[in-house]
């Protein structure tokens, strides 16, 4: 069977009895996926409130309450605790271990942040025949820090973190008019033009992911970035800290196309 | 002077100095304007959850920081114990008091809620040469409640409060679109057609705000309210919550368009 074609709640099975391990590009396609941050409660105020002032990097798809892995919103009986691929766990702001679940750590003293993944609009852009150069080669978007400042709130501040796709000039409209409409998974771009401008010195060299396939006449277009409350949370070295292994995402039963606002 | 042409810091000034008490409908034309729910600490992460998985009736547009009078995102160097023209206090879910500034009552461990209010969109209607009846008779819009759950989180849970704007049939679209563009003061209305489907037995007998006026052709359109998050909030009975007096806005300096996602 087709990676594509599953129901989110066929895949969710799959990764929690371990029969797949790995990245959820191309699952489940029209759902919506998510990044997950888990912290415990005396930081989910200031965290919620920092992803609340920040809307474009960290668009909350769902919060589950404290100590209740379950993401009612998005996807009800669903188990964060069993239900990506495989997760990182940090102690201390250091990476500890990257288990396929997390119930030795899990606790009634934490709080789960669902946020929408870009990979949920790229659909949306192929789907209006904009060229996704990465998908194309097989790689990955090319990922990095900016100068741009965060709000902050209460312990967590930072940059935003962002992530660069090539397009073609005549359908950069295009692509800003499709996300606009799909706020929770990062809405329209935060920048395009001169990756300078934004303190990015060479475009070849992102922090994550791979360096980008610029096309002629592409022109790179940079979108806020989940990446940014992860950083931005482990730069406050919280005690213990759970979240997504790179690119194995939380894929909920939202239709993306039923997050559009217009 | 004209009320409209205050700059929002002028007029929060008078509001402060007690040189203007009332409502602030029409007040600086072009600026947003926010409700205010204030609670105790204790209660600040379920409340905002609350919001964030009810952003129809709650939009969010500034936090404090806990004991922080000033809402740093929408207006630096504001104080929300002073700036609004009145406010209503409630002790054990119950009115206590209406007064014009909450010295007394405030403490290093409160947390202050601005949500965005209708006022704004409004204005972007009426640009649009949308009538407002209830503006034209000099009248508030009615405000009713209905059967439409909204999604709990914690202590919190309750139906969604609407008001009700009547539209020409012609216009209906137009306002449909208009108020899509401002997600953070409500967006677009939550139904559009028999109040009776939505649980509202008699449209002339709002709970809160006037009756309305409905001309010839006019088809009911209802937008999620920020009386819903109030009603949420007493009724979960806090020890303290302080709210802005009915109509009696706190006045950002954000420009309303400046909000707009398309």
């Amino acid at each position: 069977m087709d990676k594509a074609s599953f129901k989110p709640s066929e895949a969710r099975q799959l990764f929690r009895e371990e029969k797949y391990v790995g990245n959820t590009a191309g699952w489940c396609r029209g759902y919506t996926q998510a990044g997950l941050v888990i912290l415990p409660k005396e930081d989910a105020f200031d965290f919620l409130l920092f992803c609340t002032r920040n809307p474009k990097p960290c668009p909350v798809l769902d919060v589950t309450e404290i100590g209740s892995p379950e993401p009612k919103v998005i996807a009800p009986h669903a188990d964060i605790r069993y239900d990506l691929p495989s997760y990182s766990v940090y102690k201390d702001g250091e990476p500890a271990e990257e288990p396929k679940n997390i119930e030795q750590y899990w606790n009634d003293d934490m709080v789960g942040f669902l946020l929408g993944c870009s990979f949920s609009f790229e659909d949306a852009l192929l789907k209006a025949n904009i060229p996704m150069r990465h998908i194309d080669a097989g790689t990955n978007t090319g990922v990095y820090n900016t100068n741009i400042p965060c709000n902050s709130a209460g312990k967590f501040s930072g940059n935003m973190v962002v992530s660069m796709r090539p397009i073609p000039g005549n359908l950069v409209s295009r692509a800003v008019t499709i996300t606009s409409r799909l706020p929770n998974v990062h809405g329209a771009p935060v920048y395009i033009g001169d990756p300078a401008d934004i303190g990015i010195k060479d475009i070849y060299k992102p922090e994550w992911g791979d360096p980008p396939i610029m096309g002629p006449g592409d022109v790179p277009m940079f979108w806020a970035c989940s990446v940014t409350p992860q950083v931005v949370a482990l730069d406050s070295k919280p005690k213990l800290m759970i979240a997504h292994l790179s690119a194995n995402m939380f894929i909920t039963d939202i239709v993306t196309e039923s997050l559009s606002i217009l």
